[in-house]
């Protein structure tokens, strides 16, 4: 029987310890997630584990009301403590989520705490878990570099300055922070706030935007605004990959009625997310940025908790509609316009993972290897099965040594043992391969393989 | 290599047979079955094991039918005798199914027959269990006070008197069987069979069914009459959940419209079906019922088993249509209104499985812990590899602690070793994941699991 | 540890390689492929490995185009030694991909090489099988001989002479060479060629065919022809299952319009296809013949490629659109009208695997045993982790003893070690049945699966 959480966790052979030896090695390139560059700017150390764990982590929201906390103990006004030992009260029930085996790694590897945590021991660990916050070291800027960081991507909107990103690049920080170039609230048009972040857009770029032409001829030059910080990757987060061509004609007239306060119908808001996808796209394919798709999430299902809480707050879900032949015929018109970007599909339900993949490969070939990626197993599927369903499939129909790996897609800067989770379920998959005869055991190759996929892909990929 | 069927059954490790021994410990409370109250107020015994196997159990006829035998040795005139024969030899056939492991639990622990049922070994089964049957204790209500059966819960239509419940509750039995209350057949407007089972209601509550409004208040009428009898639970078997609110006005239109005969639109039944359940799901809500939703079968897929069948013959099968958007504005309609009740989604479609964990963790909050459950893997996910998924799933992405457990939704007084079949499978599953250092070897806090998920999370939840 | 591609090869216990003996023994029957009557007639040596392995296989293709590779490297015109090597620098990046083992499999059952192919032994490898092809036993029908195929089926258009098939009918081969009906043209009457393969094969039938009647009176005529020629199944390429019945006179409206030339309307093309479809199927029905169903692809994604290489040129991907409901409606209108063939539905998106084999219980019974039959782990889903969830699924939802196995559905006279993959996939996955005590260990009916499931279910389900 392995002892919890042990030096070998995850990884049951000879091989897997090989492998993850060589990955574990590796640096840290977190190219993708949700750190705020003012709280790296600010560098405010935390008041305690409380703030760093139930602060804005919608994960443990969501577990603790499954089992059953009222919601003033989760995200409501009662004391840090209280909320950090109703956590605790719930986890010995969540055996089996991810949530369990993170807690306990973060625990481990940033306050050096042991102990399993349950109703017997929060008093314990939350004494310990003070101590080492006031000892020093829990800075967001000191989190990152003792975490192994080199560089990471935060998700920053079109609209927004920059001025933390510049003044972090002024700083001779040893990691490096680098925006990525989020346009939701641009390709949101039937959304209230949509005007006024247009507002906001046009304000910035000193001129104002009233054609669809010129919103284009905005975002392009914040493109290049973001360049010029070492911007390296789009994102997207969307329900579904539309495919809506339309005259640019009707495009145009679409935008214009909005802009002049009217309702599009349905198919207008497709047909100028269509085309508004597109010119981004080749936008990025331009500058060799990298687009990310997420795709499948299904939000804000709960009206009174949107009310209460606003978004982000845990209670969004995984969608379930038909993607195949719009998300086919999406590439197909970039690929035959020759604007197709290097593109990570982010997949968010399970049932679409044999299919994401089996498209990708309609689209492959030449550099960089693995030109289409299947994004890490993401949110709802970033648990060790969802994980090695995800390198099963990948393995089954793709190519799993040109993999970019994981991203930790977080909010938290404690996050990062999630790297070190990843490899050790990556390494443990390929051990498993050699350990039932169904890969040589070949000790170069297979640390070739770690490193690649635990930094190396990802770097050449995004040109780092 | 582990000996078929013998006490570590399921058990691969210490642990598992820990919890084990925690949780065969426990009673069963069967708390969604389809056993007749009228057969177990009869309490006739059985006349042999054909009658007992092969009398309504649609999962065998299908396997039979798979292995190429004819109707008439399945459901047809040919002597019981020949009917087991031929079971018998369907079984060496049915490698890896369910009934493969059902048939000889339920030879072993009703019969004490420890043979492996084949075509060689038939004539031995069937005499040996005849001895058995012609021995006693194999009445209906000897059958679960032997299992160990403390409460069951059966399904009842609305329009029923409930006459043998109120008989069985005058008997001093030492367990309890409790009404649920099933509305399909109110829901069912479009049906030929809807008008005279409106009349059936009508003529049961003393009062004529005019309008919509008319038939919720029976349906309400008839809740207080199940919740006298102790009932503590709905059952609605649907293929999906409808979305489509309407005006008070159309929805009367449409009752008033079909009491006239008049065939409504296909949107119309809809918005009927969808003003109903909500309005059915408050009075769950206020009498503290749990409301079971049963999605996803498509039935009676052949014309001509249905008519020289009836339903429920074993030509039922797995819908595959999306369900996520309705579901999800189905669930925040009643949140909305404060009457969403305990509400526990069954299955039947594997790829649906994330989407609707993830789902129910949008709607959860406050007492009981787990308010809305994914329910026990269910008709053709009842089997070793659909409950271990249910349980992943369940792990992944909620609350393991906090499931209610199994119910064998079964037609046949043999079936509880079903629950020692998923009670096997659970702690399995748990004992796994200690053996692999994915959660510790805390035998309290394991044979807490077991116990809870065993007995007492239903038990709690269904207010017993 | 496991010795890669050792004799225990997927065979982890006692149990499995006990099973696999027997199933070893037998010949092979591929009753589904692609291979060329012509090709094998010829019997012409192949050239060089490079053009055995790349030559046609689009599988190979899709992995180097993941991994980067240039598409003149793949099926330009670099030199074969080129492109093999290009292969070889893939090969250690596609782990846990079914073509790293089929490469090796291939390697050493037919050229005696146990060398792991990759960069570093690629000139030896090379330098190997060229003297092996030298040493001769390369032919088509020597490679068919000494891989143990007493049968195989092609696929032939109708409107094809069958000129091939006849010739070797006259030669004593080992071996059978049966046709296979594939009427795909004859339903795709939307597209181009649709007119022009009209004339051919009115021009085969020697009279004209200016009527839907017309049309399927000679596509009976052709089974007649093939019928002759010992077939014994149809197939379709179909990327789902309409259900679209019509009036006759609607259907042959349609038909004289579209042969003036006119366009379809996607309805019109659809009710078609589906009078078509049924007509054929009546057809089959009547002379004994399997109908295969191959749903769920989704072809030439990339028009790019499409013009460059034409169809199967490996940008095939998988369909996700629900089919649940219109194939079970089309199976139960055959049923309906006496003319349900044997049939056996290909499934290529895993999340359909549940749906289709519960459906086909739904209208099974009878001889042969499993009359309806989920064909096997088919394209995408040809791999262990493929083959294990069909095997799960058959075992828990139908009949695992009955089911007819496997077919190369290949291209390449060097395909046959699939089977050996596939029979060792089986064994494993019955021993491991056995070794948790799932299924007892009596050698006599594991020896009678293994031989069932590897040959006779076929030979028996084909009329062999």
């Amino acid at each position: 029987m392995a002892t919890f959480l042990d030096d070998d966790f995850l990884l049951e052979n000879e091989a897997a310890r090989r492998m993850f030896q060589a990955a574990n090695a590796m640096p840290i390139f977190d190219w993708h997630c949700h750190l705020s560059p003012k709280e790296i700017y600010e560098n405010t150390p935390p008041v305690d584990l409380a703030r760093l764990w139930l602060g804005g982590d919608h994960y443990k929201w969501r577990a603790m009301r499954f089992c059953g906390v009222r919601e003033d103990c989760i995200t409501g006004g009662v004391p840090g403590k209280e909320k950090f030992f109703a956590l605790a009260g719930c986890l010995p029930k969540l055996i089996g989520n991810p949530l369990y085996h993170w807690c306990h790694l973060e625990l481990r590897r940033y306050f050096g705490i042991q102990e399993t945590l349950g109703p017997q021991t929060a008093e314990q660990v939350w004494q310990k878990s003070l101590r080492a916050i006031q000892n020093g070291g829990f800075t967001p800027q000191e989190l990152i570099q003792t975490s192994g960081v080199v560089a990471l991507c935060t998700t920053d909107d079109p609209a927004e300055r920059l001025d933390y990103h510049k003044a972090l690049q002024m700083q001779a920080l040893p990691f490096r922070v680098l925006p990525a170039f989020r346009p939701d609230k641009a390709l949101a048009i039937e959304q209230e706030g949509f005007l006024p972040w247009l507002e906001q857009l046009a304000a910035l770029c000193g001129h104002s935007i009233g054609s669809f032409e010129a919103l284009t001829h905005s975002l392009l030059e914040r493109m290049d605004a973001f360049d010029a910080l070492g911007c390296r990757a789009s994102d997207h987060g969307y329900g579904y990959i539309p495919f809506a061509p339309a005259p640019a004609e009707a495009i145009e007239a679409g935008f214009r009625a909005r802009l002049r306060g009217e309702a599009l119908r349905c198919d207008q808001a497709e047909q100028y997310r269509y085309a508004l996808l597109q010119a981004l796209a080749a936008g990025y394919a331009k500058r060799g940025w990298v687009m990310e798709l997420h795709i499948g999430a299904l939000r804000n299902n709960s009206a009174a908790m949107l009310r209460r809480l606003g978004p982000d707050c845990g209670c969004d879900s995984i969608d379930d509609a038909p993607l195949a032949r719009p998300l086919s015929r999406f590439l197909n018109a970039l690929e035959e316009r020759g604007t197709l970007p290097k593109t990570i599909l982010f997949n968010l339900n399970p049932k679409d993972s044999a299919v994401l993949v089996a498209l990708l490969g309609n689209f492959q070939g030449g550099e960089p290897a693995g030109k289409l990626q299947y994004g890490p197993a993401w949110w709802f599927l970033d648990h060790i099965d969802g994980m090695r369903t995800h390198l099963r499939t990948l393995g089954n129909l793709g190519a799993l040594g040109v993999f970019i790996g994981m991203a930790t897609d977080s909010r938290s800067f404690l996050s990062y043992p999630r790297h070190e989770y990843f490899r050790r379920i990556f390494c443990g998959f390929c051990g498993d391969l050699v350990e039932r005869g169904l890969y040589p055991y070949d000790a170069a190759a297979l640390e070739q393989l770690a490193r690649d996929v635990a930094l190396r892909n990802a770097a050449h990929y995004f040109g780092l």
